[in-house]
Parts: structure tokens; sequence; C-alpha cells
């Protein structure tokens, strides 16, 4: 098991990205600088990770997107199946767990969480809801490893608490909180809000700036 | 105006987001060291910040919670009305309008655009559905300075050209695929499966790794 860095891991996850879109209009190769454009990194740091990766291109047509694929699948070792839960079921949890069901045949949310006495119970996007109460017992049966969190700002740091003890190695935070999680917990904090407001902030300082010349 | 760099607009909107979940618990004052803890940010940074501040505390009670506020959106240039369009009415979309709704008073979707003959005309979480072809149209309109991208991977580049010939200044792009714009424009990228196939592969190595001792 070789350790690859974070950065390298993300550029990876662009690569399959940029390959899966291209599958899907039904071409069948690609170009190392085609790649390198559409990710946005430098066609040299697309040449050294080729380097690593047991494939075989042809000036004429470049390599063959599924082989490629293959082989970023397999450094990134997402052959297993990995099981996640989320906890809170409002607009952006479902959403999450629309988008996931079956999209990605190596992810897979196992379950859902809620405290809304209306939504236990129920199945949203083919995933069960359970009642918080619930989490680590159905956490731990199924052992899930990865954690998504889309609760309200004041139950965020109470939700990674309790799936922390229930075991899960990954969490990846949309709640608008600072949470914290302990070392060896594997922790993404995604404020989509934050993110808005930051566009807003800087597309008004360009107009403004644009208005004062 | 002065211009704040990105990573000070970042921890600036931190700030704001952990003195509004404090106040809505009813708290009126706020230490720097409570502020530092919850965002993660070192209590001499707090400090560093608040000497751009007016703002007066006590060593008693810390620092008046509206006031706080007050400065951080005077600071950020907050306080006018920003227009922002959403392209895409999905699962995401919904969830995305439905946040928005009255939450951020300076912050407003103005219109959303599908499409889909089944959204357009309707109405979701205030925000109506336009059909897609009539984009530049209103964005000129209204002035929109914002476009929030929630289409499919293959649709995000033609949505993000759309937006920038009508004369948004900051893109949000939340489809899976890296898009490109012209100076002068704000790009902010947001992948969610991104972050969430990245945790569940820290999480698989995490897991392993324990496994392995």
């Amino acid at each position: 098991m070789t350790k690859i860095p974070q950065r390298t891991v993300e550029r990876f996850f662009r690569y399959c990205q940029f390959l899966h879109t291209r599958l899907e209009t039904g071409a069948e190769f690609v170009f190392s600088r085609e790649l390198a454009a559409a990710v946005g990194v430098s066609p040299e740091q697309v040449r050294r990770d080729l380097m690593n990766f047991k494939l075989k291109g042809t000036p004429q047509r470049g390599y063959k997107l599924q082989e490629f694929l293959d082989e970023l699948y397999a450094h990134l070792e997402s052959s297993s199946l990995t099981k996640m839960v989320l906890v809170g079921v409002g607009n952006l949890g479902k959403a999450i767990l629309s988008y996931f069901l079956k999209r990605r045949p190596n992810l897979s949310i196992v379950a859902a969480f809620d405290l809304d006495p209306e939504k236990t119970g129920r199945v949203y996007s083919g995933c069960h809801v359970h009642h918080s109460a619930q989490l680590e017992k159905i956490v731990n049966k199924e052992k899930a490893a990865v954690g998504i969190i889309t609760v309200p700002a004041a139950s965020a740091q109470e939700a990674a608490d309790a799936l922390v003890r229930a075991g899960v190695r990954g969490i990846v935070n949309f709640a608008p909180a600072q949470i914290k999680v302990p070392a060896g917990v594997f922790l993404e904090q995604l404020d989509i809000t934050l993110s808005i407001e930051k566009a807003a902030y800087f597309a008004r300082r360009i107009k403004l700036s644009k208005e004062l010349k």
C-alpha cells in the first residue's frame, strides 16, 4: 500500500471524472494533452502521473479510456465497496442521496438518519431513514467507513461525535460550522454558503472596481 | 475600498457564521478565545484581525456579538443586496434555493433557469424558473452579479459561458467538471462528489493501516 499524497488523490479523481464524461459521450481514446487542458493541470504533470501506470498509448490515438480508468481506480484502491451513512435528511441530504443512487457502484450510502418522525421509517432514493438514536448501532453493524453530515450548524458537532464513536474513519461536513474530530479520522469540510458568500463578495468588488475606472 | 485577501475574507465569513450561531442561542457576548477555538484559528490571529475593527470588549464579558457582526459585515461590504441566479433546478439546485430563501437578506437568488418544460414557469422556494434561453436577457435586466451552476457536468461550461456573456462577475460551479472563465470573473468550484470520494479514499486507507497493525 503506497502512500499517495492528498493533492495527487484529488488530481486522480479529477482525471476519473473527466474520463467518465468522455466515456459517456461514446469516446474510446483520450490524449494526455486533452486531459491536461480539461482538468487544468500542466501536460508535464499528467505525463509524470502517467509514468506510474501500466498504460500504452499511441501518438495517433492516445490512451484507451477504459484502461486508463481501470489503472486510476486500481491506484485509488476503490475497487471494494465503501459504505457510507448520511446524517440529516433535509434538502441537501436528499440531493446527495439521489445523486449517489446507483451512480457510484463502489460508494454506497447504506443508511440515513434524522430526528424528524415524519422522515424516520421512510425511504429516500433507495435509502432507509432511521432515527438518529439508532446511529451508533447501525453504523457499527454495517461497518460504514464514512459519515456525511447535512444537519443544521448547531447539531453538526454532535453528529460528528456520534459518527466517531460508531467507528467511521472519514467525515464530510456540509453543515456551516467548523467541527473537530480526533486524529485518525479524515475530515473534509464543505461549506456551500461560505463559497457562495465569498463569490458574492469578490463579484461585488470586481463590479465596484470596474465602475470606479 | 481596501483590498482584503481571499483567506481573510474566508476567515471573516467564518467569524460571521459562528457569531450568528451564538446569537441564535440567545448569547449577547463572545470572547476572542472562544471565537478562535470555534473557528480553528489561533487566538493571536483573531486578535490581529480585531485590531482593524472599532470594537470595545471587556475582559469580563468579551465583545458584543451584534457590534462584532456589524463591523465584520461593514468590512465585507455586504450591506447592499447582491443578486444571484441559479442554473439547473435539480435536487441540489432546489436545496440551494430553499436554503437561501429569506436566510441571507443581502444575498438573493432572483431567478433560476432550466431546460426542462416540467420546471420552467414553476416557482421553487419563492424563485421563478425560466427557460435557459432567457438567461442572458434576465441576468442583464436584473443586473445579477453571481451565477450558481448546478447542471450536469456536460452542460457546465455552456452555462458558465452564457453567464459570463450576460455579465456576471462571480460563478460558483457545483457541476463535477472543471470549467474555465475569463480573467475578471471570480470562480469558485465546489465538487461535492469529489469531496466524498476523497473522504472515502482516506477512510479506506486509515481502516487498512489499522488492520495491518
